[in-house]
């Protein structure tokens, strides 16, 4: 049997250079997936932020059974989550950071509400895919977001969620966008101020509000006073639907475009440009995707999610924004990459 | 905000340059994973091997609605397992051979199962770590198989999955073992003959049997028969629990053992130790976990998938296989990497 690449490939016998285990890695990728998913779960990292701990310590102290725990735990050593050195096992730098549930800098609501609700209602993708229905807890109703708010607790775990997806590129547009040129900002659909939050630590001429629905009113407001920055950021409660969007030299749009069809993305860029001054600025940012639609997996994939959740929701490309934004009145328009897979697109009014 | 690695890691400010972007693709990696799953149910690889399609013909063709139509297809453009040239897509070289399922190299199989079995079954992952007990279609029953094997549609699709996951390490175990030293083989849990036939359309002199029990004999007949190899590959029928092993020169387990618990690991490969002659070799091929168990994810993650499908499977290292080996009387054994995450561990009587 050779092993020249690209020699043999009759169906019958595949050769050995062309192998399928590219496929068969993406395929079972939910595995390593669902393990990081469990652990978050069983709050493995939170544990072991107070030092290492042998394979039965933190077997015990997590509540894992004998059976799987050492394959769990080295897994985990192998996807890079934690560390282990003469048989005990400690966080990782990242996962000391962002998965210790005891910092603020936890961004493991996202990994919660992945396990909890994203994986179950994923197993229905063909579905989604054949039919073009989300497929949530609202499956068969007409808007999610009801469904989603009317719970509390589920409330709280989606709104820490969308500060843990939100985070990093937060972060850096705290860095990038030219926060000197302006004093005050709204973000709209602000959940816990994650956003907002980054903004005001980053530069101490600005102040700023939260734009959200009424339920969200005191989780925004925890999160802002934990930070001590409750003089320098208020919320305004609302309904992007019903209401104009509150005056601000900058209005910010976070991962909330994507989860509405065209029109009501038009008719939230229409609002926008009507709230600022001439020289103001909108920030949409997303895992946008590239105007190629080829390279940013996540951003095609956060697509697909907005199918699963959503009842017209859709991610898009830097330029389909830029499109968007022209139409409605903004004189002009940029993309910049923040941060992994997220971009944002700034319209100049 | 400094750039600077590792300098401003406290834990209220996760620095720029650590970000949690690898914690995040990890754990939702099931997006991509359950894309690929979906597009082997919708027959899209199938499709694509008549020849490229528009979005519009695609959907067509696999029952797809517009709505989440070419966000689905660019993903997997994204993914790597598409091409899209001048808006059509085509297959790319490696799904044209594993995925379309009019091929004999078609390793869909495999994806078929992970979609309808696992995936569902690894949303209880949690549940699994937590009881030490398995999560599949027997939860709270003794033994899996007897209920995978009880349907045979269930059955058939199992069986065609353990070929797709076979294949590449059976073409590595026909090239790299010494067959030119043997005349005979016995392939232990045989499935469909995924391994005897790579083994025979290599080496003529060569002879063969596949073991397993009755229900898997059409089966396995109808798959060499489609080889045209029904002179040098025969079936014999048993239960490797309750019957001896056929007698051969080569006696080959290729994840068998990952299967059963340690007492039953040993009482197999004692089995196989008497039913070779001196000088015999017995073939054991895994997605063997490294010994020092920090690098094959897969191999670990496998383990934690034996605890979700049967009562006390696990995967294992090299050096545990070769100690279990010297145990049950093999004079010798041998580590030696196959293809991707898989080994084989060679014993010799």
């Amino acid at each position: 049997m050779s092993t020249t690449l690209g020699q043999n490939t009759s169906v019958g016998e595949p050769h050995a250079a062309v192998t399928p285990e590219k496929i068969i890695q993406i395929g079972l990728g939910f595995w390593g997936s669902k393990t990081l998913l469990s652990s978050v779960e069983l709050g493995i990292f939170t544990h072991l932020a107070q030092g290492p701990m042998s394979c039965e310590e933190l077997a015990r102290a997590a509540g894992v059974h004998p059976r799987g725990s050492r394959d769990f735990f080295d897994a985990l050593v192998a996807l890079g989550m934690l560390n282990r050195h003469a048989g005990h096992y400690s966080n990782t730098h990242e996962s000391n950071i962002f998965l210790d549930k005891n910092k603020p800098s936890y961004i493991g609501g996202v990994l919660e509400m992945a396990n909890s609700r994203l994986y179950p209602q994923w197993g229905s993708l063909t579905e989604g895919l054949r039919t073009g229905k989300h497929q949530n807890e609202a499956k068969g109703t007409d808007d999610g977001f009801n469904t989603l708010y009317s719970d509390p607790q589920r409330l709280r775990t989606f709104l820490s969620a969308m500060t843990g997806i939100s985070l990093p590129p937060a972060i850096a547009i705290a860095r990038k966008f030219p926060w000197n040129k302006y004093q005050t900002f709204v973000d709209v659909g602000t959940a816990q101020g994650g956003l907002p939050t980054q903004v005001v630590l980053a530069h101490e001429h600005v102040t700023g509000k939260g734009f959200d629905l009424p339920i969200v009113q005191p989780i925004f407001e925890d999160y802002v006073h934990s930070f001590g920055l409750q003089k320098r950021l208020s919320f305004e409660a609302g309904n992007f639907f019903e209401d104009p969007l509150p005056e601000a030299d900058v209005i910010v749009m976070g991962h909330i475009l994507h989860d509405w069809n065209l029109e009501e993305k038009m008719m939230l860029l229409s609002k926008a440009v009507k709230a600022l001054p001439r020289g103001g600025s909108l920030i949409v940012y997303e895992a946008l995707i590239d105007d190629d639609r080829r390279h940013n997996a996540f951003g095609l994939l956060m697509s697909l999610n907005m199918l699963i959740e959503t009842p017209g929701g859709f991610d898009y490309t830097g330029a389909d924004c830029c499109g968007w934004m022209k139409k409605v009145g903004f004189s002009e328009s940029y993309v910049e990459h923040l941060v992994g897979p997220d971009s944002m697109v700034v319209g100049v009014k």
